[in-house]
């Protein structure tokens, strides 16, 4: 069933998946679900935002157990990163309901409006919402359209469909998210599974690099004050500390802009990013020092923090139980810790929560190649049903 | 006069003068120089690419001694750039008429259409029509107006001026080109003017560093392939090769390109621009062979030559008759090269050239804040006087 049902919900597209959220893809698909739920019983539930809560409730009363993922993608995206965790979850529930029919307690699939970032400069807006922080900067698009308007446009109708609840649900007991893993780690150590420890503290900067532009050919080289040359050097010193730091350390120079940018002039300002991430906020606490007195030994270099997420650490009773499972269920799994953001980021800091990936091919995501076999995906759902059966029935 | 002659022919505006060739500022001046050239006297010529030749006939037949040099600018460029050869070469013309009446050989004052290569890809398609060398490539600009259609709808009007004559003049007996340093030697040795003894050899490249486009956070350092690392190296490397090499060498990296360019993904393409120049070819192919070595050893870059100029040498006689002419003035002055191209490389593979350059202010050019003072102006306008006189009378 995962295999037909990813192939309804992604496009067939070389320039990949662009669900951004609320936009029309994203609400096709956010219907489409709405009508599988209900196809399947489910009681549905579509909050403010546009999260999507299927809930297959249970012969006991108490929280739901949970599981999902997001259903927004980046721009040009793949077809498995937050859409395998809904689909997944959505086979996993339904496996279980057809072999053991109605759970003693409520099975909630979430489908999540936004955690990418990639349209709003907000991340997580989804997840944030059911725990009832909603966004309150004024946001725009590229298009200047606002958030507030994208997201009724988009909310409303989804809302006003037959059968379909607004009242954000209660929180779930726990929170199991399925994702692939969008690095190579599992697939170099031939592991089915990966059972996450925890997610790691991120830091993002902009590092602008004074110079004075000038003519390439009149200025003779000792009078010059080239911001290429200056941002070269930095950059180059950078990795290599980077490099001598912390083996967990990830240190990424993505984006470079420079002014005016043309061949036969000097630059008079280059600008950089840095990312730098790894597994605790003393880590990299201890490479961030290192880039403030690199910056602050030199006039001519500006650091502006634009980002900085804390570690974290996720659940560990859940992760010991997966662990368990996967050893009965003879799928081969490691414990590693997450490089990218994820929703169960935002609800560990409520319920327990814990995270399953599943291998992907040459680590490559966020791109048409991402890509995860049928066999890899199946076994993923296998462990989350395995884990969903043990909590809810 | 040449002080309201700049300012009738420059806008007020502090993004700096955008006459791109055959655009509408650009054609304005044009038409302002030919109704002052008809103003004075002169037979008013404009050729099929819109350069403007005003002939102040001798009395005796012969060829013309010229001066002169481009109309067009950089976008957000100066107000001397070209502009001060054109117009200080007309104020020149103008003294030595009012005070010594006709010459015995005519002199010419050119202002070529375009110098810059700023508008299409192509450089000093000016002078290179005058010597018989039209532009056979289509070109277009940013806009998609091709050269062919930009050239027509502009020169034609201004042929069809009254009393404007469209055959291109025979070549002068010599072309002196007045123009500002761009650079800040002559400021910094306290001369009134440059002799230019030569202009430089020329050489720029595309650098394309390649590397594998991939998730910031989820893709462990040993596992990247990072086009901004790599090329970040070979950058530094490159400026460390530049310094230890002949001291006139300059070398720049003007622009930089990444992709896809985004904080939180590891660049797959890194592009940079290099722009080198040295006074002789042979200096400079000793450091071109350097780079060629650079970027052999590494398969992950690749090379692409955009533009070879072989240096120049002006002429000798003319620069040593305007070494006598300043000494008699009292203008201090030093030979020097020329770090930029120039109109005169091209007209002396046809006649005998000279430059004679005059300060610029902080060494600054191509960039609204251009500047010399009226004094220093007025200088590099006396000699050129001197000159022409000699010449011509």
């Amino acid at each position: 069933m995962l295999t037909e049902l990813l192939a309804q919900f992604n496009v067939a597209d070389k320039s990949g998946q662009n669900r951004l959220v609320y936009n029309a893809a994203w609400q096709a698909n956010q219907q489409r679900l709405i009508q599988l739920g209900q196809e399947f019983g489910a009681k549905v539930t579509v909050d403010d935002y546009g999260s999507v809560y299927l809930d297959f409730p249970g012969s006991q009363p108490g929280l739901a157990v949970a599981t999902g993922s997001h259903m927004d993608t980046v721009q040009h995206g793949g077809q498995y990163d937050g859409l395998y965790g809904v689909l997944g979850g959505l086979c996993a529930i339904e496996q279980l309901r057809q072999t053991y029919d109605r759970p003693r307690k409520t099975l909630r699939l979430i489908a999540f409006s936004e955690e990418e970032g990639s349209r709003f400069p907000a991340a997580f807006t989804g997840s944030k919402f059911y725990l009832g922080q909603p966004q309150t900067q004024p946001l725009l698009d590229d298009a200047g359209i606002s958030f507030e308007t994208a997201r009724q446009q988009a909310v409303t109708p989804l809302q006003a469909l037959p059968q379909v609840h607004t009242k954000r649900p209660a929180l779930p007991a726990t929170f199991t998210e399925l994702h692939i893993e969008q690095g190579p780690r599992l697939k170099l150590a031939h592991k089915a599974i990966g059972l996450v420890t925890g997610i790691v503290a991120q830091r993002r900067y902009v590092v602008t690099v004074h110079g004075q532009a000038n003519h390439a050919g009149t200025t003779p080289m000792i009078h010059r004050q080239d911001a290429v040359q200056r941002a070269s050097a930095l950059m180059t010193h950078l990795y290599d500390v980077a490099q001598q730091g912390s083996a967990s350390l990830t240190f990424t120079i993505g984006a470079i802009t420079v002014h005016p940018n043309v061949d036969n002039v000097i630059a008079g300002e280059c600008r950089f990013t840095v990312d730098c991430r790894d597994e605790t906020d003393a880590k990299l606490t201890q490479f961030t020092q290192q880039l403030d007195a690199c910056v602050a030994a030199d006039p001519q270099v500006t650091l502006t923090p634009t980002l900085t997420v804390s570690a974290t650490r996720l659940s560990h009773a859940l992760l010991r139980q997966n662990e368990l499972l996967a050893q009965e269920l003879g799928l081969p799994y490691e414990q590693l810790f997450s490089g990218a953001g994820h929703d169960s980021q935002i609800m560990y800091t409520a319920v327990p929560t814990t995270m399953l990936f599943v291998p992907s091919d040459n680590g490559v995501s966020h791109c048409p190649e991402e890509h995860t076999s049928a066999a890899d995906l199946a076994k993923g759902v296998a462990l989350l049903a395995a884990s969903l059966y043990q909590q809810a029935y």
